[in-house]
């Protein structure tokens, strides 16, 4: 379910991360063991990044020292090795501004009106920013953000209301199955759950629990393509009905009040292209000793960097992310000498980390 | 217990890589899923190389996605990572020739006469050779190599001696306990333990075996400091006895055949420094694209190489070793177009890998 967060005052941070994947996690553990705090900024609703929202429960086999692990698996593996920095996250909004201030620091704005002000910028948005994957039917754009949504902030709101979910992965699914089992007093007057064929890649608890739904006549599915939508005859701007086109080629005329779509999610590089960053075919160009964009203090590091040799790995990224964390220590601590440390050795980092490993030694 | 290899005839690989350690391993991998096949020499008689050798059972905090391991669990994961390449290792021997061929190709030689020859050399010899730390006395090297030993290679021939095992280590009390322990007839006629206080740093439950044998009249424990080696009136170049300086200040003659020392292993970079490659303050100097030497075709990776910005982390070999394979492949396959596919992803790699992951999608 998508998180949202209420409008804070600025925050002030070290180091602000944009980008919650494996990469932007790591930045926060490499830049603790220096003792730079971090706020994290992410366009999901849940850190983890690509690996969490394209194959979650794909096995991945090239992380060093792991030999098999999902998406998701790796994401709680790096959220509980950087638990002891508490990182903040800002999640499910874009960063739609960075602009220098006059003191050198950064001033980060958010899509949620979130405002936070560092010494360095860490740019770990990988392919981009996922964005919701848009309905693609003439006219849609009239009906979009009123009546065709692609989020869910209140399910109350569709009380009484003739509502289609479109999609058969799990946020379509978990969406249509929660507006369906909602009590009479806040649930849709009804819910259709819309999707091109009777399969669905939902977990098979959701899909078990849609057609028990479906039997018990508390929802109805709909196997077909959305190929128009229609105004209201009265008012064109409100949806009226939508026409679906079924895998005979028939197309009926479905009533309703509101359009859920969840037709997946894909990356958009976003407002970071207008920063004026050096870029080279889509990539923030970096050098690589510190990781440094072409602009002091901002450092991009992951996938969508590029240097000579450059491999899109997780494991390049993570090595990425420590250089660019030492890059970085002149403007998170100008004029304060920081000593490499090893975390097996260093006492000050077993402080840091919150650990108390045995000093029995030869 | 020190692996010893037979002399074998010249073996012909893609690769070959040079160091165990976790950087050495995981180059296995990276050169696996390019289908180069790969031969590994490393001076310890273990896999795993400074981890385990130096802190086996001390908490690494800083590998990504493993909040946290020892340098013995890094090294058996890496192994399991790496297993489906089925590298080969030629363990407890030094490269001691590295030499091109009017091929093209690299002659490799080892210490224990193994030879081999590959398209490709990767450095991942960390700080070097490990080496046994010798024993400081004067006049040791006189008996170095037939009485005073840094390295067993077969038990049997104390049957009937003196010996005296040096170390407070694992080292030092296996090989004190199993010659104590040997059948009569093959036994040395007595092991006397020497080490510098009465507390050791090997496993609890070799001390324990230790102290059992000691009560048991099978061994003897003696504390101190060896500070001198004395030749027999016959024969000089023969160990007759060793000088035992207690804490009490009190020095004490040992009659003895042989000395066993295990005081630790330490690196030395060895021959690698004469091989001709560009070196900067002790170490390989390489480019950041391919992490290739001065000499192409030999790479170089983890502790022992430098580059602007090199920060002497294993996760940062893992990422140059991914490096230096693609950097490796106009070499391993001339000619040959190899893309870069990732393991979530690419049927080819999981044939490679050796796993079937479940193929259904959206």
């Amino acid at each position: 379910m998508p998180m949202t967060e209420p409008a804070a005052d600025c925050f002030e941070t070290d180091a602000i991360i944009i980008g919650a994947g494996p990469v932007g996690l790591f930045q926060v553990f490499e830049l603790g063991l220096l003792q730079a705090r971090a706020h994290v900024i992410d366009a999901l609703p849940q850190v983890g990044g690509q690996p969490v929202e394209l194959y979650p429960d794909k096995p991945i086999y090239d992380i060093p020292a792991v030999p098999v692990c999902t998406g998701r698996e790796l994401a709680e593996a790096l959220m509980k090795q950087i638990a002891p920095f508490k990182p903040v996250f800002h999640l499910g909004q874009q960063v739609s501004r960075l602009q220098r201030q006059a003191d050198g620091r950064f001033l980060v704005e958010t899509t949620q009106g979130v405002r936070g002000l560092a010494r360095a910028v860490f740019i770990a948005a990988g392919v981009g920013a996922f964005q919701p994957r848009p309905l693609k039917v003439p006219g849609v754009e009239a009906f979009e953000g009123r009546h065709v949504l692609y989020r869910v902030q209140k399910p109350e709101a569709f009380a009484g209301q003739q509502v289609a979910v479109a999609g058969g992965g799990d946020s379509a699914l978990d969406w249509a199955n929660h507006l369906a089992g909602l009590p009479p007093q806040t649930a849709p007057a009804g819910v259709i759950l819309i999707h091109r064929r009777d399969a669905f890649s939902a977990a098979p608890a959701s899909v078990s629990r849609m057609r028990a739904l479906c039997e018990q006549g508390r929802m109805q599915l709909a196997i077909g393509q959305i190929t128009g939508l229609e105004g209201s005859a009265g008012d064109a701007s409100r949806l009226a009905a939508l026409k679906l086109t079924g895998v005979d080629g028939v197309t009926r005329r479905l009533p309703l009040d509101a359009l859920l779509v969840f037709h997946g999610m894909s990356p958009r590089l976003g407002p970071i292209a207008d920063w004026g960053l050096a870029i080279e075919r889509k990539q923030l160009a970096v050098d690589t000793e510190k990781f440094s964009t072409s602009e002091p203090g901002i450092f991009a590091v992951g996938d969508i960097n590029t240097y000579p040799g450059k491999k899109k790995l997780i494991l390049s990224g993570f090595h990425e992310a420590t250089l660019a964390a030492y890059g970085a220590l002149p403007f998170l601590f100008p004029g304060k000498d920081v000593f490499f440390q090893y975390t097996t050795t260093s006492p000050n980092l077993h402080r840091a980390l919150g650990v108390s490993p045995d000093l029995s030694d030869l």
